[in-house]
C-alpha cells in the first residue's frame, strides 16, 4: 500500500506539517476544530501510522484472553476488579494488544470459553482469576496448550505460571494488629469459600486465631456489597470487637451497617479491610486495610504472559505481601 | 462427538447425578471439595454444557469490540467507565458474546485497530465512546462497513446508530438548582473540550448563565481526579460559591481539596457531580449529583448492536434525561 504522507494531509486540511504531527498524536498545541479536520483527512486519506501499519500484517491474534466466571455486577462494583483489569491494560496498551474479557455464568462455560478460543486462534494467551482447589481449569488448559499465567498462589497453581500475593503473611499481619490492640472476639466476612485464595486464608485464620487466642466467627459471602453488608448484621449477634473483611467493598458496606445501628466506629468495632483502593480513604472513618497495589499486580500478570509467550520458562512470581495501613478505623479494645 | 452426560461424571467422581447437576451449575448445594472433584472429572472427560457446544461451531467470532484512547488509569479509577463496561457485558454474557477492549494512545491508532479488526474478522461489531464534533472514526466506520453502535448525541452522531443521554437538559436542571439556591458566581470543572459530549455541555452552560444572568468560569481537564483536584484549586481564585463538575471522580476529588482548605461545605460552597456512582452517596457530605442509570446505559447499547447485527434500521435512542439528585453538598447562598 502507498503510504500516506504527513505533508499530503497537511496540504488537504490547510494546516501546517507540525500542526498535523500535534493533531495525529493527539498532543496539545492545536484547537479541537483543526484536530478534528486534521483525522478527518487523516481518515479520508486512509492514513495508517507506523505501529498500526505493523499490526496489519501481525500474525498472532494480539489479543489475551480473561474469563470471569462472576456475576457482571462485579465489574462494576468491585474496586479491585477494575483495578486489576487497568493494570493488564496498561502492558496490553504499549504492546497494541486487546484484552478480551467474557462473563459465564460458571467454570463449565469458563472452559467451553478456551477451548472455542484455542480452536479458533481468537488469543495468543489468556489470564486465568479466581484459582479454586484442584482447579479444573489447570488440565483443560494444559491439554489445549494454551499459555496461560494463572493469577494465585503456587499451592494452587500445580506447577503452571503464576503471579501471586502472599495471603498468609497479610492474614497474620491482620489479626496481630487486632489482637495488639487488645480484641479478643473477631469477626471474619470472607469471600467464596470454592476459591483458593479464600481458603488459604481460611486455613491463616485459623492457625493464627488459635495461636493469638481469638474467640472467632467466619462468614463466606460472594464478596459483594449486598451479602457483606447482611454478613455484617449477622455476625454483630456474636458480639466482635473487631471485623476483619475480605474485600474493601464489604469492608465499606459493612460501615455503612454498623453506622445505621448505632454503633461508633472505632470506638465500638475495629474494622480492616482487604485491598485497598481509594474507598478505604473515602469514608469516614478512613478504613484500616491490607494494601497492596492492584494496579501493579494487573501489569505483573500481563508482563509474565508476554514473557512465556516470548519462551520463558514457566515459573512462579510473588508480586508482593499485602501491608497494613493502619488508619482511623482501628482502636484498641474499650471492655 | 460423542456427548459425555451426566451419569457418567456422576459414576466416575463417586456422587449422585443430583450433585453432579449443583457443581456444574454452580449452584450451592455441595461442598467445595466435592464441587471441584465433580469439575475436574467434567474438564477430564471434556464435557461441554450445551451452550456451549453451540458456540463452538459459531461462524460469527462472537466478539465485540471497544477500544478507548484514553489513559488506562481511566479504567481504574473512573467509575463511569467501569459501569459502563459492566453493563455492556452484563447483555453479552446473556449472549456468550465477548467484550475485546483495547486501550490505545490516540484516536489514529483506534482508527487503525477498526481497519485491522475489520480485515481479519476478529469482532462482529463495535461500541464507540467519546465522541467527538466532526469525529474521524464515522467515515472510517462507514467505509469497513462495521456494525457500530455510537455512544452519544445525534448531534455528533451523523445518522450513524446511536445511544445518548440528554446532557443539554441535565445542565440545565444543575444550573436551576443553584440558581434556586441564590448562586451567583459559578465555576464549571469541565471535561476534555475535544470530547463532543463536553462540547454540547459548554453550549447549555453558557446559554444557561446567560438566561439566569450568573458570573461563571469553566476549565476543562482530562476528566481525571489529579486534574479535577487541580482545577478546583485554581477556580476558587474567583471565589464560587458553587462549582459543577463532569464526572464524579472530580467531585470527590475537589471535595477533597476545598476540605483541606478549611472550606465548609455546603455552607461555604454548594457542590454538584456528573454521574452517580457510589462515590456521592458515601463521601461525608454526600455529593448532589446528575445522576443516571450507567450501567443500564451500557447494557442498552449493547442490546442495541445487537439489534442492527439482525438487522434492525440505524437509529438513534436517547436512552434517559440524567436526573438531578439533591443531597447534603446543597446549600442556599449566604453572602
Amino acid at each position: 500500500m502507498s503510504r500516506v504522507t504527513i505533508k499530503e494531509i497537511a496540504r488537504r486540511s490547510g494546516v501546517s506539517p507540525g500542526a498535523v504531527s500535534y493533531a495525529l498524536n493527539n498532543r496539545p498545541g492545536v484547537s479541537a476544530a483543526t484536530r478534528a479536520r486534521v483525522l478527518r483527512v487523516a481518515a479520508e486519506l486512509e492514513w495508517v501510522p507506523n505501529t498500526a501499519a505493523r499490526q496489519l500484517s501481525a500474525a498472532r491474534s494480539e489479543t489475551f484472553g480473561l474469563v470471569l466466571a462472576r456475576s457482571p455486577q462485579t465489574l462494576i462494583e468491585e474496586p479491585y476488579f477494575m483495578g486489576f483489569v487497568g493494570g493488564v491494560e496498561s502492558v496490553l496498551a504499549e504492546r497494541s494488544y486487546a484484552l478480551s474479557l467474557q462473563v459465564v455464568a460458571d467454570l463449565g462455560a469458563e472452559l467451553a470459553t478456551y477451548r472455542k478460543w484455542a480452536a479458533e486462534r481468537r488469543v495468543d494467551g489468556v489470564i486465568v482469576v479466581d484459582l479454586r482447589v484442584g482447579d479444573p481449569r489447570i488440565p483443560v488448559l494444559r491439554k489445549l496448550g494454551l499459555p496461560a499465567v494463572l493469577v494465585g498462589d503456587p499451592a494452587l497453581a500445580e506447577g503452571m505460571p503464576c503471579v501471586w500475593t502472599d495471603s498468609t503473611a497479610a492474614m497474620n499481619a491482620a489479626l496481630d494488629h487486632v489482637a495488639s490492640l487488645g480484641h479478643k472476639v473477631i469477626a471474619r466476612i470472607a469471600g467464596p469459600p470454592e476459591f483458593g485464595d479464600v481458603w488459604i486464608r481460611d486455613q491463616a485464620f485459623d492457625t493464627a486465631v488459635r495461636r493469638l487466642a481469638l474467640t472467632a466467627t467466619t462468614r463466606h459471602t460472594d464478596y459483594s456489597a449486598a451479602q457483606g453488608a447482611a454478613a455484617t448484621r449477622e455476625v454483630l449477634a456474636d458480639r466482635p470487637t473487631a471485623i476483619v473483611y475480605d474485600n474493601d467493598l464489604m469492608a465499606v458496606a459493612g460501615l455503612a451497617v454498623v453506622q445505621t445501628l448505632g454503633l461508633r466506629i472505632p470506638d465500638d468495632l475495629t474494622l480492616v479491610a482487604w485491598d485497598d483502593s481509594a474507598l478505604c480513604r473515602i469514608t469516614h472513618p478512613t478504613l484500616t486495610a491490607l494494601s497492596h497495589n492492584i494496579v501493579g499486580y494487573g501489569a505483573e500478570v500481563g508482563r509474565r504472559l508476554f514473557d512465556l509467550l516470548a519462551g520463558a520458562q514457566p515459573q512462579s512470581h510473588l508480586y508482593s505481601t499485602p501491608l497494613l495501613i493502619i488508619r482511623e478505623s482501628s482502636a484498641r479494645c474499650t471492655p
